[in-house]
């Protein structure tokens, strides 16, 4: 009855204004959801990666509840990534991309995972997030990220994806262009005529918004002062939301609000080293501790009477 | 013991998608302000039009509440400004500004209005802002504006400026400029190290951020569904923000959150119509109701224990 992630376990190298990586260091959608799921839930990654890939480290990161078993390990190349961000951070630059043995990743669920109850389906080929579903017996809350590459080739099947899924989770270049419309709220309201009862719209150091069934959830960024990578922050954000979603066992208007608030604030922790390294070096305590200070940020008592 | 403001009285010709005003219509920083304030506090303007202004259509505004025996009607031209916004309302091309009698303003604050408590100081010229601080005889709580032209052309004057205010109230644009530093929270401990206790830093549609003393207060953008003329949002945030801190009388953590909710909510009906419109259609009640649902849009209840 697991929380399921399929995405890319992949290898990044990071520049940033502020130092760089100095060797390959893990990444990839899949990655980066387990580190910070794994904080509050045991995940089960499927992936692919190839003989090349440092499995020890991954290990060490898997050790605190992250099941391996769904991760191939074949012959050929991992999937490498390199970027560079820009003096704020605002923008990044690829330098490049190597797919590598995900090219032609085919994502079998493991027989004795296809009762997971909470799936997230990282940023992939549609069809592929299309195929995944297809071998989850009853999933309970599925949620799913593209990217604008898919939205431009893969359209049909992206819409035919959102038909099955509760949740779509982009940012919001990504809903606008999907949608075809600006205006982020209503660009909301089009997914969520298209089957999604819920959208999270990621807008990185200006927060994220939940919509859904009449209601909209705000939550902002956590304040951080010193920001170093932004790389996996969504991820993050996924692994965050998904976990407290399925710790919470309901999809209550109390359980999804306070999942947005897990997910900011492990985007918040993702920001601040590079790759997961922020997430070997905290517990769940820290947090608790982080989500508690986001209620100080928005809390306010409206007038009397 | 009034709210003063000091700012412009402006004629504005403005385009948006969806539409445009079809003569000149009320404007400038001081009238935004003076129409969300006049809300909730009686406000007293200081501002300077030519003969050309339409002073009734001014009065008929201003019969909720604001006093203009500070609006000194000269010969001359008054302050016009035509503006057109972009596709998705992000920026705007000002096609034309006439400063005319605004040029020359040197604002005098009438010998019954130095005992006000609560001073806006809208965008102008630092020099005058400062002037008008002199005239002020014991002020509880000063906020000011500012823009790029007196970042950069009247920079000292503005920074002995902020040693005399309690509050900058300016957007992130702004506020990256004076710092020189892009992060928004290092470039508010910045400014707070220059005197003001509080920064309020405004960013449109990602709503807007109270940092002082230790704390930092997050309060979103109104999610509307429909945003039709951008201009004047920030001098009503700081109309909303000001006549609600006037009405609590004191400044603690929770009358400064409640204003700041009282802001945005003020900047969301300013965006609604052209010009103040809007303000002319709704009453406290309304902005009460919308105050509420903020609560909605943010709260979430922590984990038990």
């Amino acid at each position: 009855m697991g929380l399921l992630v399929v995405g890319s376990v992949a290898l990044d190298m990071v520049e940033t204004p502020f130092g760089k990586t100095e060797k390959e260091v893990l990444g990839g959608s899949a990655v980066f959801f387990s580190a910070a799921a794994s904080l509050l839930e045991k995940v089960r990654i499927v992936g692919v990666v190839g003989r090349d890939y440092p499995m020890a480290e991954l290990k060490r990161l898997a050790e605190r509840g992250i099941d391996l078993a769904g991760v191939t390990v074949i012959d050929g190349e991992s999937f490498r990534w390199a970027g560079k961000y820009s003096f704020d951070l605002s923008s990044r630059e690829t330098l490049e991309t190597r797919l590598g043995v995900f090219a032609s990743f085919r994502p079998t669920i493991p027989a004795e995972w296809r009762d997971s109850r909470f799936v997230f389906l990282g940023n992939i080929d549609p069809e592929l997030q299309l195929d995944v579903l297809n071998q989850v017996e009853k999933p309970q809350f599925v949620a799913c990220d593209t990217m604008n590459y898919w939205i431009q080739g893969k359209r049909t099947a992206l819409l035919k994806l959102l038909e099955r899924v509760d949740c779509l989770m982009v940012n919001d270049a990504e809903i606008r262009e999907l949608s075809g419309d600006w205006h982020i709220h209503r660009a909301a309201r089009w997914v969520i005529a298209r089957g999604p009862k819920y959208v999270v719209i990621k807008q990185g150091e200006h927060g994220a918004i939940l919509v859904g069934e009449g209601k909209t959830f705000y939550v902002p960024a956590f304040p951080l002062e010193e920001v170093y990578d932004p790389t996996g922050a969504g991820d993050a954000f996924a692994g965050g939301f998904m976990a407290r979603l399925k710790r919470s066992g309901s999809l209550t208007n109390a359980s999804l609000r306070l999942a947005m608030v897990y997910g900011s604030a492990m985007g918040s922790f993702a920001v601040e080293r590079f790759s997961v390294q922020r997430f070997l070096e905290i517990t769940d305590v820290d947090v608790a501790a982080r989500v508690k200070a986001y209620r100080d940020l928005v809390h306010f008592e409206p007038d009397q009477a």
